[in-house]
């Protein structure tokens, strides 16, 4: 069997939510919203399956969700993108990175990974034979180390992956950050996968930039969306890539041996979705702000030391002011069984050594009684 | 970029499927059904979109999938499958493939191919950094030649990967054919990757057996299934793979790596499709095989030397009885151009040197008005 898999452990989303649910936890691990999506984009997708379309669709994507997605960022952000050519629609944000890894990886390449991360990147980054540079931001201000980041940029380099906004941070890149790292992958004649799965989740005048928007970089960027997360429907599995057309050709092979196709019907529902007005997108970041705000001010109010977010479903929590002594995982196994609420330990984000290990990561797109709930089961706890 | 990927060509189906929309033929290249999978398995979809299943299921499949593929592999096939530890529902068959790939292979170990091969097996075993070990079966007999066989196989073999019934060949392997690999593969101390997608297409009495069912292939199997080819409806893209625990955990983490999940309201309802009643499937098969007379039939009065085919969606057929002195390439544009019928040349499932290049490879799992229509075009065209 193969010997990296073997290494790897189950991740940590999915131990954590089964541990929720044999414990009859309040699920704040995962990252999925309690409430649905729009019913009207639900509805659309129904309605396509009804409409019988049910067979294959084009490898890289229903047309009009291509030509939704083109719209969707000239929209939102100034980009000129050619459906036909500059889009693959995949099963999911998660095949997308791994699609957009195997589109440029070459084995014994350099890829710049920046902690924390999401678990699927490093796996992903050596199964393809290549080599992870680990470049880490640290709470509480996860401030880009600028002269680490760049050191690791070197001859064998071909790509960075780039998260904004970023989980489990909470984190929106900067313009100047995205610039400083703009110009290495310039420098560098590299690429940038860019993992902006959380774009229209930002708060608080917060606004998601694309990498891809800056200077040198149209070329560069294979920019990564994800339906699940715009729309509150993350199981529906439909994400996208945008990059150039040159970079587009080995993104569609890349798909094609992974899944190949996506459901037609969730496509053709996901463009409907994407057409909305932009009401639809701030009410979206609105609401959860909101939310972040509830969970937070509880949090805060129980003694977690809680960092502020920008973007994302995410809030991290120091929970030494607690007195708690042990570290991330047992707090989280702990709340779990004593104070049935899940968080996720935040050093489950780290690959490196001496990660941090006293913040734990909570969820907060969930209904307000379900916040509520989560708080009274901590105090009780404490 | 990949170097691998980018000396890949686009997938043969895709490329077959784009010149018929662009000459109005009519497709009988790529796999798809004309008609739609049964309408109460589409209505359980999209009841169970409106009924909020839509946020993410468990890693490795909704409960009641799993459920529903250990009790189909006990039906048809009389194995005991555990569907808590022994299951990983995927998103497409394709996706599985991959998965089952990338859980037992490591770099530097060798893979056993059979040609005439889906486009997507050998460019997945060398991404995986593994070498890929051709056996060919040639038409018209597509004999199994069973010293080649045994000669690919040697220390370094990791797997064989065995597709049956056969795309294209329409080739059903028999007991002693499966013995005969099952003891290659008990003896070489490897694992067998099962792409059984056509495992309920089958015709004129021949029945698909599993080799997962030999004595000694329980724990070395990874068997793969289709909703999509089992249900007529090749768009959803759910697929299963079968295996033991002990191989299932690694398959549960290459699935974390490439989609993580599969849309819940599709397994939901691929569930209640596999439990069906055995009328269901031995009338697609019936009508299938109805089809495949039809056009095969046709084709011989038109002259074309069709060969038998077992199971499947397919038949091939040498046209060099009509006086075609081109490839099968050239014959495949051809007929694409000029008579406005679509097919694909059997040598795009070949990749080592010398393939036969005068079969086309037809679809028949189209309407009997659509056949006959494909049938007068080519008549006309003759
Ligand atoms: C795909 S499971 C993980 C969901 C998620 O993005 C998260 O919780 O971080
Ligand atoms: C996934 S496209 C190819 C469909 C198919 O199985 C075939 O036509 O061989």
């Amino acid at each position: 069997q193969n010997s990296l898999l073997s290494a790897t452990g189950t991740t940590v989303f999915t131990v954590m939510s089964a541990l929720a649910v044999q414990h009859g936890a309040i699920n704040l691990g995962q990252g999925f919203p309690e409430q649905e999506g729009p019913a009207d984009v639900v509805k659309a997708a129904a309605d396509a399956l009804l409409d019988n379309r049910n067979q294959y669709p084009p490898l890289t994507g229903l047309p009009e969700l291509r030509q939704a997605v083109a719209e969707a960022n000239r929209r939102f952000y100034g980009l000129e993108i050619d459906p036909a050519s500059e889009v693959v629609v995949t099963s999911g944000a998660t095949e997308a990175l791994t699609a957009a890894l195997m589109a440029v990886v070459d084995p014994g390449d350099e890829v710049v990974l920046i902690e924390p991360l999401y678990d699927t990147y490093l796996p992903v980054v050596r199964l393809l034979g290549a080599t992870a540079k680990l470049v880490r931001l640290s709470p509480p201000k996860w401030e880009l180390p600028r002269a680490e980041l760049a050191a690791a940029f070197g001859p064998k380099t071909k790509a960075i992956l780039l998260n904004t906004p970023m989980n489990p941070a909470g984190k929106v890149f900067t313009a100047a950050e995205l610039a400083f790292i703009a110009d290495l992958v310039e420098r560098h004649d590299c690429y940038a996968i860019c993992d902006e799965v959380y774009e229209h989740l930002t708060f608080d005048g917060w606004r998601h930039i694309p990498l891809m928007t800056l200077p040198g970089m149209r070329e560069r960027c294979l920019r990564i969306g994800s339906a699940g997360k715009t729309f509150s429907l993350t199981g529906w599995k439909v994400g996208y890539i945008t990059c150039d057309r040159s970079l587009a050709a080995n993104v569609a092979k890349a798909h094609q041996n992974l899944t190949f196709t996506t459901p037609p019907n969730l496509q053709r529902a996901v463009a409907f979705g994407l057409a909305k007005e932009d009401s639809y997108f701030t009410e979206l970041a609105d609401d959860l702000a909101r939310k972040r705000d509830r969970l937070a001010a509880g949090l805060r109010g129980l003694g977690f030391g809680v960092l502020p977010a920008q973007g994302s479903y995410f809030i991290t929590a120091d929970f030494r002011p607690l007195g708690f002594t042990g570290d991330d995982v047992a707090f989280c196994r702990h709340i779990t069984e004593a104070a049935k609420v899940t968080a996720i330990p935040v050093s489950a984000f780290y690959a490196g050594p001496d990660a941090p290990t006293h913040y734990a990561r909570f969820a907060f797109c969930k209904t307000d009684a379900v916040l509520d709930e989560a708080l009274s089961r901590l105090a009780a706890w404490k």
